[in-house]
């Protein structure tokens, strides 16, 4: 079993509970989250704003800040991993910054609380 | 060591925060989560309503639609991790569709911030 | 690779975002969360502050609740996993009480939704 967490643009939440559910999986959380990827940041510059320089706080809204993100989670079984990373990824993908991640964890042991099933009986 | 992350209903938060210091657990952090379990969703109806489509709007809103969740997170030393895994199970079990569901993730290491312990001793 | 999840006090943020830039660390997410850490708390008194008896909300409010945090989470290459705990730990320790934990997860894989690249690729 492995948590796929993909933090995708807010907008395309949407398409991505559609995509999973295409491949077959339907069971999932989502969370808000703020998130950035690479790009050069002065940590001076974080460090001036937060001192209360006005300049440094002008230039960390531009390229420091945190952007709203949305990000889903589903455990799946080992065999179709490969696929669901595809899945996110081809309606997801437009070419520019922002366009996210997607991250594959281990998962140990799962427990479907209704029936107390555990193992892959527990996210089938 | 490992992470125990439980998906409960927003009702069960102090049931199952009872439950975990019940059984030595009284470290834990929460989030708000959106989820929701099994259940056919054709994605044709997420697309429909995705592009405007009232009559796939109102389908999604019966069947697709995400419900508010309480996530729960806790670090425990993997001597305790079925015990805790029942104790959350028996609280939060009613028997009906989204009682929840808890996995368990391995760690690789923890710190506590404070004193800079690692290890087990960082969660003891 | 390994996901780093840093719970720190609200307030800890910009400086803790400047000590990831300071290492290297330049894409992360964060999430708002609830924590506590240790200190003891009688399970009979949650179950009496849920049945509404005011003496016992009284008292969990003082020892039961759980304070807002802020959680980060960074994914980064083994062998920076030392440098980043360090770097958190050091700009987040008061050596008061809720200074925060930081655990290390691993992760299976990661892929950059842009260029789809994968595995250390996609967080370079």
């Amino acid at each position: 079993m492995k948590e796929i967490i993909a933090v995708v643009r807010m907008d395309m939440m949407n398409r991505t509970k559609a995509a999973l559910t295409e491949v077959g999986v339907d069971a999932f959380f989502a969370h808000e989250a703020q998130g950035r990827g690479k790009g050069f940041i002065n940590s001076s510059v974080l460090e001036g704003a937060e001192s209360g320089y006005e300049e440094a706080a002008a230039v960390l809204g531009e390229k420091g800040k945190l952007y709203p993100k949305r990000m889903l989670t589903a455990v799946v079984t080992d065999d179709v991993v490969e696929e669901v990373v595809e899945a996110i990824t081809s309606v997801n993908q437009t070419g520019k910054p922002g366009d996210g991640k997607i991250f594959v964890l281990p998962i140990g042991d799962a427990a479907r609380v209704r029936t107390s099933e555990t193992g892959e009986k527990a996210i089938a």
